[in-house]
């Protein structure tokens, strides 16, 4: 089946979530014979629970990791700038394939405000969406023209995250 | 594996992203080879495309599905509580049972303002959960109680959303 019609989603905020909203959207997605990508920007620090899990959910979920290892260098962009700009190349000729009924750009968001890729570009991508192709935006600090141009945004507000009590990144939960 | 520390996880707020969070959480966990039960309130209407994902998931992930068909009927919740009785019953075994690394109780907050389950029952859950059990809490305005006793929170603030503008809830996004 493909969806008769899509829309643009962002996640945004700095609570935990969006991420894993997007992975539920892609489970739920496959679990009715939708094809999902989940496109990562500046996630290339290696390999996650849901790299892992998508390979036993293929062919329908696809998930595609961009990113240096490590995390941006913010004194000098220039190296992440270009990887980004590649990834963004990638994610635009994925996206107007059609082939994916659900197509999710990661943490698009923070490459926009680390100065990665321009908001121009994100909303060229939101233009160019297949009709039937839901398009889901994450990531904190979504630019108000991204938030203007989306059909649905949701603000994931922290109230309270263990990360202050001392609780680290734990594998299986937030990797 | 398992973890090495579990703590509690509550999802809440008006806006959309809420059970899909926990559904990521779920299929993170999964690529992790931990044990995760998604165990849902009030959601006895049908089957989503999150229940025919985890067939393929299965034995690692299962989703339970409480609640009668159709949405709760506000005008006489006696036979809704009933039926959410009867669940927290089944769910605090599970939980109890150590056997799952990753309990999710699905709109756990929306049974509570119902009145279908009654808020120191939700706070025994709590105290209940095995200390190497993750334990996620999900619906729209979770009790202070609730909140206060939670490591962590994550209000989910609708910004925008698409059935204002007449979307109406899509198979394989909404369900």
């Amino acid at each position: 089946m493909h969806l008769e019609q899509g829309c643009i989603q962002v996640y945004t905020g700095n609570g935990k979530g969006k991420t894993t909203a997007s992975l539920g959207l892609a489970l739920r997605a496959v679990g009715r014979g939708l094809k999902v990508c989940v496109f990562q920007f500046i996630k290339g620090g290696g390999r996650y629970g849901e790299h892992l899990a998508a390979e036993k959910l293929a062919p329908l979920l696809t998930i595609i990791q961009t990113g240096r290892p490590g995390w941006v260098n913010t004194k000098d962009i220039t190296e992440d700038r270009r990887t980004a700009q590649d990834a963004l190349v990638q994610a635009r000729e994925l996206l107007v394939s059609g082939e994916y009924d659900l197509f999710v750009c990661d943490e698009i968001n923070g490459a926009v405000g680390f100065g990665l890729i321009d908001v121009e570009q994100v909303l060229e991508l939101m233009r160019l969406k297949p009709e039937k192709t839901e398009l889901v935006l994450t990531g904190r600090n979504a630019h108000q023209l991204v938030i203007d141009a989306a059909d649905l945004v949701t603000e994931m507000v922290e109230i309270k995250h263990y990360y202050k009590a001392g609780v680290p990144a734990r594998t299986g939960i937030e990797m």
